[in-house]
């Protein structure tokens, strides 16, 4: 059985001690272990990356920018076995991890551009003989810490712009399905990044403390959930760190009246039940306005569900495969039930899906609920799992009301054709990511990604513009030189 | 005698309690007493505030603008009267709380381009038919909380910005020397903000804790020493409101062998004493590289220092003016004692200054101490106090080694005359602002202001920019319109 | 009678040789004599503008800054004044008059900003320990051509961000209506530009040509018809200048069948006849989709043009003047008859329309023409008068394809509720500034006004973001200390 | 012997017709001919361009970039073959040619980063309800004229971007050496580009004259000979076409008696003789500020020269190679005459060279003339061949004046160690491309390239975020959504 270890220092480093197991969700079979650093290990990664950071620092954009374009087309070249990694280790079906992959692709390319986005001001006079200018230097080791629902995406969200503008990094992905994030640092290294600028350690608890807490670390990236989030948010910034640190969601859908239900239907079916759920951008409640939408919207999408197929990540015909652990399946099914007992009504029932051939998977089927309120725990919790609430609002404004009480702002969406709606609707909605009939309103990579309310701990969103200003510091230099006739003397004088 | 209180939603209003006296310190005598507001009066001011938020959030941009060049009028027009203000509470002279002013009225300036500042990123077609684009909305209320030391000038890095940017503001200045900072507030009423837009609560630890703690509160920025930064950054942070906190600063300028000697003497004669040296920005440390750079610098400095003149805030022909407390002006001479127990040289000394007519006045003369070694206390704590230090160093790389030890870094220099030394310097330094033969290279309006390490506690500098950045909030918008012909049927066809 | 001159190098020039009558369109009246200025009057302008240059290059961003700021206070305590100069010889009503300031004036707030928007790029380690940055530097004498519909807002388009940016300028106003312009520019001087850094200068064809010829001038902006556009473009390239030459428009509204027609008629017809029609960007022509539509529009306008005010300038209470001229009155009348010959229908006619009191003023009516055809003179070229035309469309793409087929490309506007055929709309027409539901898509003065096709030549639209371009050229600079160790010697080493 | 055709709408096109021999210069035998495309041909090339422009304008830029990518792969593996083609036709060593391959390639890069660079600029609230934003839409049709001395690179500065930003495009390349440039587009094809995107038409004024007159081309920009851009600039001007033309250059640095004379000498030969001069950023003339800097100048200069290798392109040791034609040899030949008749010292004598083996070849050797005055036809005019004119300057202002007297402004150096120095040369100095100790500051693809005064015609230089603008035009779209309650009745109220 393979034990997945540690990439310190540009090599593959054994550790002894605790280890945990990887499993194939879609078996239910354990398919691998992966050690669990201890904080000597992590260190050690520190260190490596400290080492390495004054020389790339001093290395040209343009120069760092070019591995990032030999990374985009390695990770291109292998991207067929990194989505079977994913698939493997996660669940999620190849069409869906290769489709993860190719976001996190574009991450990678905007960071090829760093040249450009590197760029700092340059005022001339702003006093008499005086300039002042501005540039974005990096801030040294890095960290970032990822969760195991984009396994190859979200880790690609962080280091590449990170390195690129300088700095050195140390990742410590999930530990549940860490095997893609390593494959893919390793082919950040063949693209030719130095060792020591690009490490990635594996880890539970022990690992992120240490990270947090070692002075040599400048900042923090994390992903996960809300409560850890905080966390980590709170341990980096008392340890005077930066820090930026994304957690949960809970995405609402408006559907007007107006909507074109076909479009709503096929769109919302994608945004809900893709990757069983298990996006933090996931679509998980429809707020339909007025009854007729709404049962217009539940005949739908129940035929619609009819067709959705459940499966092993490595079938290609399926919509999506398993949740994540067994434990986790346990969890979204209490929802499910505990909708039931609280009143709504489910009207799509995925609790005792089989899958032939794949009876120990951690399957739950795509399940839609009708009549949710907002006093129920299936509303008022992230449930990440293939479970779509329809709550029915009486009007545009009690559905927005819905969505700004909730704790959660990271997407929202509305389904309308008409232009005023929707511009009343992303100007007021206090949620960070708007879309205007775009279930999954998750902003290209040229754009930042960031939700607001308990969505997102910190100043700056993730990747994107806003990814450039977290990973550098300003500094500015005002400059004089003090006239004195050319240094060489007076027969080299200045034009009057 | 007067008594100072708030100003919440457009009027002044009274508060019982607790009250604290207001000096003048060029004569040491009780000016006035000030108000500290209980946590229910800084509650009124947010809800002011926050009452105030929906309509303001609402005027276009260009209106909020249109009351800062108002704002900016009327802070030119009352110009002498502030300046006295300022003068008989924190002691600074006329010439230098006229400068002081200048430097706030430039950010008003500043915050009239809101317009062009709060301009987000349009991109067509990140996809088929798909657009998306960012804005950047305001936060709502936030709090400023400013120092006694630029009891003007603070105010108007913060809050023209943010109210630009169409949050709303409650603003806590320092006790110590508040009623510029009122009466400054009140002729930005004038100039149009309407009630509640602009608030202004005096007190103490009660009223920061309520400003950190209230919900309302979206953001905090902060202006004040190292160990108020933190606490105020940590407390804020930990109830997840954005913070910014720039505390202390430890400012050393290199001279370097080939420097114009009498240009140095004369600009960090400025810079060392320049408002008794209050200044988070003051030059108090100069590192002289070779004995000979060292020894010309004491020896003209020494002379030069003969004919500072240290008096009242009232006298525009002194050059700088008394501390801020008695209690801080012993505090200045503790340091000044230190460093002669240390083993450091006492070259001009200024503990036994007496100013004729002004006897109980918190006076410290300029004081010039040579052979200063890292481990003296003076050199490791920020004096705040009319006091310069003379490192020598064996090399420019042992002087620029001493300023990365130190805890802050805020503000540098280098004086020399070659591009060289210029550019190693500005590049490697680990200080947010450089200067090059800039005593004082605090950024201009249109740039930021941000020292590094244990100088500021956030993500993002003080004014210019990034203030616009601190003060809103990224919304990203992807919107698509479903093709379904246009809405009035077939016969309206698009070209094919 | 007043005898309007030159204001050249700071003082009012009285020149000899020809002059021209300015006339009071509302009362047919001449209300003064403008002199037109000989070639060696322009050269004389020329020359003070060379001569001022090169100290009000090199006066800091921020200073020149702050003489548009006052140069914004006089303007609006002189307003009233100003609107009164405009009225009397343009014609245009008070509050229309008032308008046109105002946007002017938002040119010259737009210019305040200036410090911020002269930044360059600055680009560290293009290469090992080369930098690179650009700089905004001004252009030196540019000159601005004018035109008579807003004889004070266009001026102001030009040389309040001409002048921020450091050129000296020499405008030349229309010759029909120049009080204005000259009024405005004393006032720019008395807010503090030195001599010569603004000069205005009346005249003709002999004026223009030798603005044109002069190898000082660098840069020639211009706003007119199209033939003088293009002579204007033609000429100053040959010559090597930059320029850039705004010409006529022919401005069309699709209605759409879902717009609310109430509002179209509402908002046409301030588009349509405001300052009787004589606007580069008056709605002029209005496009009907479906014979519904245009029946409604065709009944709601007729309805809504009974209660138009016609009438002199100096009464509020009318909605539009005369036109320019009685040679213009005729050419406008010219075109309603040639509709009225070539097929269309005249549904409120206005060429018979008689003022009480000015019975000699150059009036003419709001008038309504349905049935308009593509291949009508009225169609075809730039009426500039209160006309606005109906041409009935089968479908949005046969409006459309009339639109991209006029020669010109200044505005247009869709009404419509719907957001698809909106965003269809303003991606593929073919012209420059697009409205949705705003007939008058002026762009703000933070945005930036050009046409596409034939009315506009040059590749940088007027004032807002592309004026700092237009008015600066680009110069790059690349730096690089060759290393010898500091100059002072070996001693100073650098860190390793 | 082989016959180079055209590329057009993706395929190799045959054309009857003139035909023009291609040289190899470094054996002076004829190794090929081209095919010089006649009106028709040309029209072919437009009228492909025009087809396939609006699908490639909807393609999403990301994807657009994507192409980009690819090409910079394919040009990378084919990097050797490239640099053989361009040494086989124009006589530059291998080392510079894969230089020139170099620069190009980093253009490629930059246009990968268009997703970014389209970015249009958005107002929320310009009016109440209303707002604005910008876009920068693609031409259509544009066409590039390249010139011989970078046959591969200078297609590159331009359709890498222009095809980026949507548009399609013709490019002419120069008739010496045209393979390179058909090959380097026919991997953009094979890259991904749709057929039409990109054609290549061979030819010589028949072609040109047909681009620059056809209608449907929208643009043209042109690297060449000042002569040739003043004609191309005024006829496409004249045609209404954006047009940029890149013209001669004379550069000259300043070399202080304070430079490092062996870096001065060292980087000087590399500027001078590379490319056997013929470069428009070539250095042509050194200006010693001071005799004894001169005669050191001269001394060292001439003993670096000694070891100079002038040879054929394929042997990689030599310096530089031939020049482009036997005519062009006897004209630079021509130059090194008439300074010796005009009274210069032809220090270093590269008249008489001999390549063994090569001796048909169009070499002229490395040539050293001292003593050159303004007068000289040699400093009057653009040399383009391996001759350095060294002029003897009593001061740095004669220095600058003699710059800023000549007719070109492309590019400039100065040697010193200084700073004021170089801050006031960068200041001043009328030239548009500035060095401080680089004496080929070409700005890195990320800046933007362009000389001032008759060195480039037009607003926008060359490639880098001049490319963004020149290649596309700004649409500004105002919205508004009347306010009806949404459209689906009142029960959907608003939030009061």
């Amino acid at each position: 059985m393979t034990m997945l270890n540690h990439l310190i220092n540009g090599a593959r480093v054994n550790s002894q001690g605790r280890t945990q197991d990887i499993y194939n969700p879609s078996t239910g079979e354990v398919s691998g272990q992966v050690s669990l650093a201890s904080k000597a290990t992590v260190e050690e990664a520190i260190a490596a990356a400290h080492k390495a950071y004054p020389e790339w620092r001093n290395t040209p954009p343009a120069k760092r920018a070019r591995v990032m374009f030999r990374f985009k087309q390695l990770l291109e070249q292998n991207a067929d076995e990194i989505a079977h990694l994913i698939g493997q280790e996660h669940g999620k079906i190849s069409h869906d991890a290769a489709g993860e992959l190719q976001r996190g692709i574009e991450n990678v390319e905007y960071a090829c551009g760093v040249p450009e986005l590197l760029k700092g001001e340059y005022s001339k006079n702003t006093g008499p003989g005086i300039d002042s200018w501005s540039e974005f230097q990096p801030l040294g080791v890095v960290a970032g810490i990822t969760p195991f629902n984009f396994p190859a995406m979200v880790p690609l969200w962080m280091y590449p712009m990170a390195i690129a503008c300088g700095n050195t990094f140390v990742l410590k992905p999930s530990e549940r399905d860490p095997t893609s994030a390593l494959y893919i640092a390793e082919l950040a290294l063949e693209a030719g990044l130095p060792a020591g600028v690009l490490n990635v350690v594996n880890g539970d608890k022990e690992a992120v403390d240490t990270l947090l807490d070692d002075p040599r670390v400048q900042a923090v990236s994390f992903v996960g959930s809300t409560p850890i989030a905080e966390y980590i948010y709170s341990r980096a910034s008392a340890n005077g760190k930066r820090c930026q640190a994304l957690g949960g969601a809970k995405n609402h859908a408006i559907v007007m009246p107006d909507a074109d239900m076909d479009y709503v239907v096929s769109s919302l079916t994608g945004a809900a039940f893709g990757s069983s759920g298990e996006r933090c951008m996931a679509l998980s409640v429809a707020v339909a306005v007025g009854d007729k939408a709404a049962d217009t919207l539940i005949e739908k999408m129940k035929s619609r569900m009819e067709s959705l197929k459940v499966g092993a990540f490595s079938d290609a015909n399926n919509d999506f495969g398993p949740v994540i652990t067994q434990a986790h399946r346990e969890k979204v099914l209490g929802y499910i039930n505990s909708a039931e007992q609280q009143g709504a009504s489910v009207v799509v029932d995925g609790r005792n899906i089989m899958v032939p051939g794949y009876e120990n998977g951690f399957f739950v089927g795509g399940t839609l609920i009708d009549r949710v309120t907002p006093e129920m725990t299936c509303y008022q919790e992230e449930i990440f799992g293939p479970v779509l609430l329809v709550v029915r609002a009486g009007s545009m404004e009690q559905a927005m009301q819905l969505i700004d009480d909730h704790e959660y702002g990271n997407g929202t969406c509305i389904y309308t054709r008409d232009g005023e709606a929707a511009r009343y609707f992303s100007d007021n909605i206090q949620v960070g990511m708007v879309g205007i009939n775009v279930p999954l309103p998750v902003p290209v990579s040229y754009h930042s990604f960031g939700g607001w309310k308990r969505s997102l701990f910190g100043d700056l969103s993730a990747y994107g513009p806003d990814a450039v200003r977290f990973y550098t510091k300003r500094k500015t230099i005002t400059q004089r030189w003090p006239s004195a006739g050319i240094r060489e003397g007076a027969q080299f004088a200045f034009p009057a």
